[in-house]
């Protein structure tokens, strides 16, 4: 590397107070959903829309601008993979994304998601989508708005996309949804048992009380690699990771009292999340490359170890007995390795997403996605969701929806305004799949180093494959290089076909 | 109030982003010391660097001493105790204190404070005064460049003293302290019972789970008025208290398996801050003017709670089956209301400032008075510290120091950099009891209502006259509008003399 100019020196400096404004952000996010009083949410939303402000007006400052366009001459000159390059990248992209949305916009749109959760709160208590409404449609023209201010997309749905899914285009995945889910409907009705049944076929279902889960889910946390010294488990009422910096990893659980599954398997899955922003290179950490790319290569992290490992034949019966110890006659005796496999990896119809198996999850995402594509395209009415919901799970899972509690209102994000968000949950699933193939490659014991709960070389592998890359390469580039594969569905529906066939679903 | 000009509103907007910063650090501190995994720690630096030097220019803002300049003349024609007057003269003070002090000096400062403390932890793990004396002498030295940014003190503690006590000065605190000190000397010498004995008599020596103190604490904070809907307890090494809002309040205290008068005692001293911080109206709380004025106001609360309340006959008699109840056998059998009451008063000479009863507990902090003091002025060196500890013990406390870790190097704060601070804590003593005169005087029921646990007149006595105030008053005129008084030792003496002839003591 050249002798690099002043500019990028003083560009780092800003990033780097930027990227501690993130974490602090991060910070206020993770204290507000685990430990603050029920009655500092007046402060805290003041809290969070002042380091708001402030961050966006660093971003937008017309100094970064400068300083970008100052370096871009000098990093054509450098190796294009080179830290220093790609940052002058990432905040360019950053700067020119923010810079081109109104400051009154942005704040029309803060202010509108915050009221619309508070709207989806009500509506979901009452199950009354009528009292949604409005709110949901102030969304759309908001983002109608947002996708206005800019001039290069073909579709305006990728314009929403790009937020969480850096350069992931609309004409890319309608198709891949689309065969994805209909290889999928005709899965499930191979292998769905029977509706109504208890999740896990029962192997979980207690009672446990909160205090032997939390017990049993440490120590297999503990033995996955969870490290006390730079970790937090914490309970949440709707699990989720924050990393305040790679040694600094928030996780969060939940504990149902009649249903280990929810704690063991969030748990691995946002240990899978924690584990991706603990492997940032600590040379990235305070920059906008110290943080996961994308939802979607995010999401793969936390469903590599929740579903591929968590839920493979050699991890379970790993796992077992250390669970049996923990949580005791819980677990019932007649329960051993091979039914346990079976059980957790057992298809059934639901109504609710985050309960969703693994076979049957990604119809639940395909409808979201469709339905907010046709909301966005304007072929769907905001009145006529309820119905084209409803209708969906008929067709996508043969299901009855009773109620919009248990339909069209069961998550947060369209009430947050995340519109755009949903598909990263799919993706995540694809990714995975795909990067277990080369695990498989570069890993050849990995099945029996997960019968013996080593995890290590895995978390390695993703470290060096993966995690320490941070933002450096975008999302498509970064699948490239592991995989030399583009994004498809394939992998990961062999995947599932294998393991349903080997766990006597198929 | 007559229209008030632009830059009132605009003043405002600036403030109570500067004040959400501020409650935002307070986030992070918390953290910091409640939650926050070990390894956390480096970001954390990076994360309050930033925050303060985003706060500092907030401050220093010439725009902001703009405002205030346009604002005065506006000020002089409005009620002086108008919020908005009190505001301007809040903010006055706050930006001419900050603009005086060069940027550099301000970060040698934070840097000295962090490399000191560091010092202090390994010279207090050796006992080694000598690994400590290099830190404490760049303190010093910085002290002195600090003093120099400013040419209207008397005597350069003077300024040192204003950042921890508002407008009070050596000239009147030396004489002050060194009355205290003599009529303290010889009440310990008529109270102090046998040296070595065991702290409280033995009534809380246990052994008590920390299961079992956290929910006897619990029991009685929400019998005081702790709101679960807008507080928290948590344990802390150093207890403390933090406030994110006057309705996110956070309280801390320490389980000792065989001590539960440290948990008991710190829970009350600190729920006495936390009530101060939750006590303060609304319409200031997102101001400058929304925080503690003072620390030696902020701890004459907490000692009232403490002491003259929780160390009251009647307070002990309602509080003790409560205790016996959650704590269990723990609690001798023998141990009555009296044998608790007089157990709770007693004297003793000790060694450690945070372990001393209220009676010498005034002569550690004179100690540190008097020798940060001497080292400012320059009669004192550093070099000789160790031993003008050691014979200050002995001359006011009659004990022999077998040790620097047990004497000079007890305390952070010298290592942290604070030194004026010492004080605040003896002010607070002497301010609650002048308080407490005009309590007797307010609330005639007040002794019944402590023997039945009725707190809330006590509460909404201390918001009326002194939360809801917040920063409005220098504390000075506080304390002259709640007593009619400037501060004095008479009242604290009256009362501790009152006391301990009761108690037996005397």
């Amino acid at each position: 590397m050249t002798q690099a100019p002043a500019e990028l020196a003083a560009l780092q400096e800003r990033m780097a107070e930027l990227t501690d404004l993130g974490r602090i952000h991060a910070m206020l996010f993770w204290d507000q959903n685990t430990m603050m009083p029920p009655n500092g949410a007046g402060a805290r939303a003041d809290h969070s829309a002042t380091l708001e402000v402030i961050s966006h007006n660093k971003l937008i400052d017309p100094e970064v601008g400068r300083l970008v366009e100052a370096l871009e001459p000098w990093a054509d000159g450098e190796d294009p993979d080179s830290d220093a390059v790609r940052l002058v990248a990432a905040v360019k992209r950053d700067h020119e994304k923010a810079v081109r949305v109104p400051t009154q916009l942005a704040a029309d749109m803060s202010h509108a998601d915050a009221l619309g959760q508070q709207a989806w709160q009500e509506a979901r208590a009452a199950s009354d989508f009528g009292l949604f409404r409005e709110a949901l449609e102030r969304h759309i023209e908001l983002r109608h708005r947002y996708v206005a201010c800019f001039d290069d997309a073909e579709h305006p749905y990728d314009l929403l996309l790009d937020d969480f899914e850096p350069g992931l285009t609309t004409a890319e995945l309608r198709p891949l949804f689309a065969s994805l889910r209909d290889e999928l409907v005709a899965l499930v009705a191979q292998a769905a048992g029977e509706d109504g049944a208890a999740r896990n076929d029962g192997v979980f279902s207690g009672p446990f009380e909160a205090d032997d889960q939390r017990r049993a889910v440490m120590v297999v946390l503990e033995a996955v690699g969870f490290d006390p010294d730079g970790w937090r488990l914490d309970p949440a009422p709707h699990p989720f990771a924050q990393s305040l910096g790679p040694t600094d990893v928030r996780i969060t659980t939940r504990y149902d009292l009649h249903d280990f599954g929810v704690a063991h398997f969030s748990a691995l899955h946002e240990f899978g999340h924690g584990l991706y922003e603990a492997g940032i290179a600590p040379e990235l950490a305070r920059s906008p490359l110290g943080q996961p790319v994308s939802l979607g290569i995010h999401e793969s992290q936390s469903r590599l170890w929740e579903n591929i490992v968590g839920r493979s034949r050699p991890f379970c019966g790993w796992v077992l007995p250390m669970l049996r110890e923990h949580l005791g006659p819980g677990i019932p005796a007649g329960v051993d390795a091979d039914t346990f496999y079976r059980a957790v990896n057992s298809v059934q119809r639901s109504l609710i997403r985050v309960n969703a198996d693994e076979t049957t999850y990604n119809l639940h995402i395909i409808l979201r996605f469709e339905l907010e594509l046709a909301l966005i395209e304007g072929t769907l009415a905001v009145d006529d969701l309820p119905d084209a919901w409803n209708e969906g799970m008929q067709r996508l899972l043969g299901i009855d929806v009773p109620d919009d509690a248990q339909g069209v209102l069961q998550d947060v994000h369209w009430g947050a305004g995340l519109i755009g968000y949903f598909p990263t949950y799919t993706l995540g699933n694809l990714i995975a799949a795909q990067l277990w193939t080369r695990v498989e490659e570069d890993l050849p014991e990995i099945e029996a180093q997960l019968g013996r709960g080593e995890l290590a070389p895995l978390s390695a592998w993703l470290q060096e494959h993966i995690h320490r890359h941070g933002r450096k390469f975008p999302p498509r580039e970064l699948l490239e290089r592991v995989t030399g594969d583009t994004l498809r569905p394939e992998p990961f529906l062999a995947y599932l076909r294998a393991k349903l066939a080997d766990a006597g679903a198929l």
